[in-house]
């Protein structure tokens, strides 16, 4: 997606240990008409295919989700990290190993916001792992919901996470995929 | 807003202590159409104001200031809540005291995201003791920049942080506000 790469390229930051931070449009602060050109774009990528409801994570999947679940004309779910009174006891689980925090969190969705008749869009930031997305993949299938496909906005074709996911079996969508970074510069695959 | 307090009575749950949960279209699964009608009505309270900035705070209030912003044309900042290792190093900082967690809490925004001619309009789901828009108005002052108002989708009308607010001049605009609860049944103020 060109518009997303330019974008990258202005106003993407990349720090010392290979971060690109692009807080300044996806993740802090949020550029709601480049949301929406990534909404359409992720819907011209699964045109044709079924979709009932969008599944996230917080915190940083949730922006992005809502404003392509109006291309989709469907209920967006967000998956909850944190223990959290408000949330139901009866709830699907997914379990996420975080390397950058070298730790095991869970993802959780309440029973009654995903039904076997679900036919399920992820939606997040980042791919870089594919951790993350095992996560609620995991509750997808704890629910036996169907898992339609999975849109990415960033993927860091430079870690394992995309090749994992495709090799199990996953139609992910990345709308740009980084290949690596040189001189502080981004270098994209596509 | 006669659309939201009917999707309240509808769809909302008391369950004991007083909670109103509303995890099934605002916080948890989140019924984008609403959420649109939600967007438009904010536009029309604050109709003739200029804004600069819609700010929320992770993690509730993401999505409905993401939607809301596009009737406003205008980007989103979303204060975080966690050290994250992604945040920068120079932020404006708000303390929050929570009585349901009985501890403080910071909320944080990287001081590159707002400026002194910002002029800003905060919105969040919920307003109950005014704690947490007062974090955000803490930031808002660290900046020097305006606050406009504050968007709210439901007041606690019970609690005191609607009163508290306004007393300091602060232009609060609830889309919905509870006046107590009722054997269970929410009774609205208006």
């Amino acid at each position: 997606m060109e518009l997303l790469r330019k974008k990258i390229i202005q106003d993407g930051r990349v720090l010392e240990g290979n971060i690109l931070k692009v807080d300044s449009f996806l993740n802090h602060q949020l550029d709601i008409e480049l949301l929406n050109e990534i909404g359409k774009e992720f819907k011209k990528r699964f045109e044709g295919k079924e979709i009932t409801k969008i599944l996230t994570a917080e915190v940083s999947g949730i922006a992005i989700a809502a404003i392509a679940a109006q291309y989709f004309n469907v209920p967006v779910v967000f998956a909850k990290k944190s223990e959290s009174k408000t949330l139901d006891n009866e709830t699907y689980e997914g379990n996420v190993y975080s390397y950058t925090k070298g730790k095991q969190y869970r993802v959780r969705v309440a029973k009654r916001y995903i039904s076997e008749s679900d036919k399920i869009l992820v939606i997040d930031d980042f791919l870089a792992n594919g951790q993350a997305i095992l996560g609620l993949k995991e509750i997808v299938d704890s629910a036996n919901a169907s898992l339609v496909g999975v849109g990415i906005v960033i993927e860091k074709g430079f870690q394992d996470g995309g090749n994992l996911l495709r090799k199990i079996g996953i139609n992910i969508q990345s709308l740009a995929i980084v290949e690596k970074f040189q001189d502080g510069a981004v270098v994209f695959k596509y």
